[in-house]
């Protein structure tokens, strides 16, 4: 299972110059501050030069003109080769989902199903799809007349609710819950009636979903997650939003009823999203932020309720001083009274 | 599996008049903006009338007194009316978890189990009941000695743990954990010691969970969720807490332990609610509001810490009018102390 | 299954003297004002006798010096020796988790698997090493290469991944998520391209994970959460997070990537911290904070911006202030203005 490349293989591999004489053999990676002997690492531009010189590392992925005078490949964009690099010491996959069908497997006679490797005790309903190449781990279970793409990859025990439909190679983590019910009810005389929710969820290529997210069906039409599109751990997505390409959510994000996100949003970690909103194309919001208007287009907001970023630190920078101010305040209006400033009551 | 009503048998389900002459068939429903012309779509109230006017669907549920000239049905509440058609619109419960017991499922010889559907891979412990009429979706398991009443739906992926009991037509979508050890230790010489959590859960009759809900068992006694209560994905409720009837937690919110909710509480998304305290019945807690004090019933609050409403929402707009605030004060300084106004250190 | 001791048994369980003649047999605990005939319950300290007094508790736990009539046990820390009792309540692990291996658990000929109990349909793959005494629930999913210390307790649907490591007596509650993968991308020509995440989560001797976590792998080297730390229902830890030890990281806390907590950090309810901070030893962040830059060791933090708590309380003071107060700095100028008070633009 260990990965050994000598450093000119690496630099065949991410298409980058040896520098020196050495041709180190590599089994692992890590950061500078943490490489040892067998380590690759990366300097991802001259400002970290001194970590560099200072890092255990085997050998070194430095950008043009960086000669550290160690074992090292000069390449382009360092971060990006040491990805690539990374993806040569990933598990295999065979080792991790083994090609075939675990004779465990349920899967209804009314499937269509011509993945890769279908993991132990998977469940897959009548009508369903799934596609060639695609890798299921074990207890995933595939609703009824759902589709999952070509060459897609789902964790253990993700959830995949009946109708819905994913692209292809799409990465979804463990424990992962797409089309569940949306929160719709209706007040009534013997309290909240349930509205069936009868759409789906549609899931671009190319996306991926992390652990423990959950996206909800429509009430009607669908719940959509763009191509391309990245949801980190323990995201929300509610019924009916609509997120657009490329964009990325960080952990614990939720997004209410029916929003609208354009492509390449980006949000930090616990942002909030009321419903009906429409946020614009690369709009970016802070981490925390409570957006309950519109964003345009481009637009970069922060805090609760969340305002365009310039604002926003204006704010909190002045809040700061407002003790303080209350304060002055306080003295002017003593000053003003023609005597002492007084406690205020 | 796809279904077909005329326009009049839809009147008839739902009670309502037939506007027109025509009697298209239906095979789906959809919003004003997206529906075609085989879907019934529903018009509010009379202020969206000019989106009616406009819309592509094949037919149209509508308040008294708007006839729009196209094939309609007249109905006092169009949009519960619209509930009705979605619920015939819903996938056949018997092809979402088939009837009768799963041959993989393991049941123990000590549970009674008597269910409508139990899935593959269902675990039943010793002890466990299951009323008439429940579904268990693939791989829910259920706990020695809980107790799941009729009726009730359990998604995928669900558990309930140990000695903890669910009412009637109770709905818990995938992957939700019911009775998972209350975060309770006691501060030792050797660090933090667990006490042990040995109460249960209680779900009342008509109760929705959204998926990965996590409810905490009690230390001792029982954390309670009032009939009729809703929670949306990803909510929290921590030990010993107790819900009260009908209320609605919107996503991601989280209650900490010993809250007691009254009847009818609603909170919107990533709302969290400090440990001990008592939210008064009818109260509405605006979304990522932080609670830290007791909330009067009927009370609205927002923000953190959480305020009435109408307090928060001056303080949030004098928030706004904070920073040049500030330079006035400087300006006023000046002005008092005879000369020019001077930048602030 | 019913637990049964009378007083005096109780009182060699915890070491506490018998107050009084009666010897009553107990069956159950509660607190105070929960607790019946059968019960057993405590009184933390002096303050609470009034509560006690009207107590219908069977029998009590007492601090020394405090003599209430009735039948009870006097003991230096009562809630302490009310933990111990609870463990003599709590459900027999043979019950919840009958010993041997399950035969439908599927485990790979390449495991070391030495369990006191496998589940039903868990999952271990090839490589992998299950520790002496631990207990899987079912469903458990044991990625290859992962170990699995002695006397860990993995409830239902819990998931390791492939290489990551426990420790010993750690406890995981059900649908936890150990080692998916970081939330990790480069911006490329073609949208965000996946770093692979080849590193690890490490979780040391006697930590005890809540329901529905997630901690994510590292891109290298390791996610560490540190001997004797606690993490509530729903937190989720990114890549490359290091954990010290004996922390305490209440429910829906996130940690984004490469932070590092010392020892005995304690976090509130939906807490954040952004990437790349240090927390040091033994701070507290109050619930729902947004940590964006450092925290000392032994600080107090509230607040977004999460500010000293002493800076925070007063600004949260001060804001209920800020409406009034910019009246009255309008005042003032109108009164500089050497007229009446104008309304503001």
């Amino acid at each position: 299972m260990v990965t050994s490349l000598r450093l000119s293989e690496v630099a065949a591999l991410v298409g980058g110059r040896l520098l020196g004489e050495e041709d180190p053999v590599l089994t692992g990676a890590a950061s500078l501050a943490e490489a040892g002997p067998g380590d690759l690492s990366f300097v991802a531009d001259a400002r970290r030069a001194p970590e560099a010189r200072v890092s255990a590392a085997g050998a070194l992925l430095v950008p043009p003109g960086l000669d550290l005078a160690r074992p090292a490949i000069e390449v382009e964009r360092p971060y990006e080769a040491f990805a690539r690099f990374l993806a040569r010491l990933a598990t295999d996959p065979d080792r991790l989902y083994p090609p075939g069908v675990h004779p465990t497997a349920v899967i209804d006679p009314g499937a269509a199903v011509d993945a890769a490797a279908v993991g132990p005790y998977c469940v897959v309903g009548p009508g369903a799809v799934v596609g060639a190449g695609a890798r299921l781990g074990a207890h995933v279970v595939i609703g009824c007349d759902a589709m999952v793409g070509r060459d897609c990859v789902l964790h253990a025990h993700v959830v995949v609710r009946e109708g819905c439909r994913l692209g292809d190679r799409v990465i979804v983590h463990a424990g992962t819950v797409i089309g569940a019910d949306g929160f719709g009810y209706l007040a009534g005389p013997r309290g909240q009636a349930k509205i069936p929710q009868v759409g789906i969820v549609e899931v671009g290529d190319d996306v991926e979903l992390g652990a423990l997210v959950t996206i909800d069906r429509a009430t009607t039409g669908r719940t959509v997650i763009g191509a391309g599109s990245k949801l980190d751990n323990q995201v929300h997505v509610a019924h009916n939003v609509r997120i657009g390409r490329g964009c990325a959510l960080s952990a614990q994000t939720g997004i209410a009823g029916s929003c609208v996100l354009g492509d390449g949003v980006i949000t930090g970690g616990q942002v909030g999203i009321a419903d009906h909103l429409v946020i614009g194309d690369g709009a970016r919001i802070g981490a925390q932020a409570g957006v309950i208007k519109d964003v345009a287009a481009g637009a970069t907001v922060f805090g609760y309720p969340a305002l365009d970023f310039q604002e926003s630190f204006r704010i909190t920078a002045a809040l700061r001083r407002l003790p303080a101010a209350l304060g002055r305040l306080r003295a002017l209006e003593g000053r003003a009274d023609g005597g002492p400033s007084k406690r205020e009551k």
